[in-house]
């Protein structure tokens, strides 16, 4: 991206560019600390005019979800994974508000349930895949099984795999190379699957934590176990880069998306949607000439009544 | 196998080779041609001497499944494929009959609904997965997305998969390649996969065509469309052999089965099944130290009542 004037209009390219900076789609490389949790373009962008381009995107996504759904042959599965306070909720509620909810389906995975650990990790995932022409949102995912499993054995524990299972040292690449497999399906049966991973900064992590605590109406969204999860930060960090790292594919691409600035985020992400919307060349339904030679008849019936 | 004078009891040595010679492990030089649909050890085994082995079988099968229940760490997917009359049905019931329903599942996919159709073929066969402990049989199964789907176009445009996924000329070793990392991590998960094509002969499955024509009783088990399926026998059975060839591994071995005697068909696959069962080397559940050492204080609490 290069530099401009301060009055110079911030372009699709700027923005195409913006994206791109943060898209992953090989683990060769990948390193997170690479990658800012600020704003990359401060230079280029700010708030005003990030959200002024945030209504823009969210109004394209909401018309060509339109034509996704009339379609009806392909499907988009979107994955948000963060540390806590990141901005998951909000970043779902910002981008995707003012969208056919008819054809969005979102799905907070919690803590698994007594069905869902008597399956393997994906079984409770592939119940709540999106039908072709919507959209489907997982707040937090699959992911889970290589990040909060990883870092805390007693939660792969209450799986009860077999122990001879678990006790190989390729365990992990094993879970994370079926994650690939998985997704690689998901793409080849019509499934675009994009995953962010919304990248705060632990300071500002802390900030936000400390607002929670210190005002009222935000108090609820405050846990103790916020503080615990934030004490193996860098455990996580590890898992991310790793997973990150085995599942970016140009299928099935990763977003690292700088997430200190929530209107910054925001962007980047509908940026990234509009953009994989926009490779899939939607058409209107075709009409079958056995249909289109049913229309004058139509016609005439209509008229004559 | 070697050959016995008629008298010499058949022992599990024997059996253990009649099941060895039906396994497919790897797709190297798999040719469906050199699996015989008839008896292959005529001169080792006739029809009495196996329905007696059979109910052995049944009784070790159904002991062992009270292990792997009370174990709930391991479960088991047998999944049945053939051509029309070869006797899936007739076998499920025959082998699973005795074992304690509360611990199995049995799931006949028939035509994919609307709501199937919408998602990826993998979808619906995902919720009838067992859970931990339990045996999942599938009379039919995702296999049926490359023999039905591949021989019938029309069954596959149901789907309404974009286009340009489908046109590859890669497209159905996707598929298969799909299948093959689905079933390797439903290992990795604890789950032993065994699949079973019930091979029978084109003459035979007439001769079973015409009873049920013939006798009013069976009357119901025939369709025209069986006729139809019949016509494509060579295009089944190209479709059979790939997909075998391309899925067979030591993970989620095939059985080739030969089904034109169904009391050999039979005792083929419970020893199969009690073979992959023997081989998790099953324990009862373990007692932690915790919970023994409560036992003498739960004992002493009893007998003071």
């Amino acid at each position: 991206m290069s530099h401009r004037s301060d009055d110079a209009p911030v372009g699709p390219d700027d923005i195409r560019d913006l994206v791109a900076r943060c898209r992953v789609t090989s683990g060769k490389h990948f390193r997170l600390a690479s990658h800012t949790t600020g704003n990359p373009v401060a230079d280029l962008l700010d708030k005003a005019r990030g959200r002024a381009l945030l209504g823009r995107g969210i109004a394209e996504l909401s018309s060509m979800q339109e034509t996704l759904y009339a379609n009806s042959t392909w499907s988009l599965l979107l994955v948000f994974q963060a540390m806590d306070a990141a901005g998951k909720d909000s970043t779902i509620k910002h981008v995707m508000t003012g969208v056919n909810p008819q054809g969005v389906s979102v799905t907070s995975f919690k803590q698994p349930g007594p069905e869902d650990l008597a399956h393997d990790f994906l079984w409770r995932i592939s119940r709540h895949l999106p039908a072709r022409g919507t959209i489907g949102i997982f707040n937090r995912s699959h992911y889970e099984e290589v990040l909060v499993a990883r870092v805390h054995p007693e939660v792969l524990a209450a799986q009860r795999l077999p122990p001879s299972l678990t006790d190989g040292k390729r365990f992990w690449d094993h879970r994370l190379e079926d994650i690939a497999a998985f997704e690689r399906h998901l793409g080849r049966s019509g499934t675009r699957v994009l995953k962010f991973f919304l990248h705060v900064g632990r300071d500002e992590q802390k900030s936000r934590f400390l607002d929670r605590l210190d005002e009222p109406d935000k108090n609820w969204k405050f846990s103790p176990a916020d503080l615990e999860e934030r004490g193996r930060w860098d455990d996580y960090m590890a898992a991310y880069e790793e997973a990150i790292g085995a599942t970016a594919t140009e299928a099935a691409p990763w977003f690292v998306v700088p997430a200190d600035h929530k209107w910054l985020m925001r962007l980047i992400v509908v940026a990234a949607v509009v953009e994989a919307l926009r490779s899939l060349d939607l058409q209107p339904p075709a009409v079958s000439d056995e249909v289109r030679a049913s229309f004058a008849a139509a016609r005439a019936a209509l008229e004559a009544e």
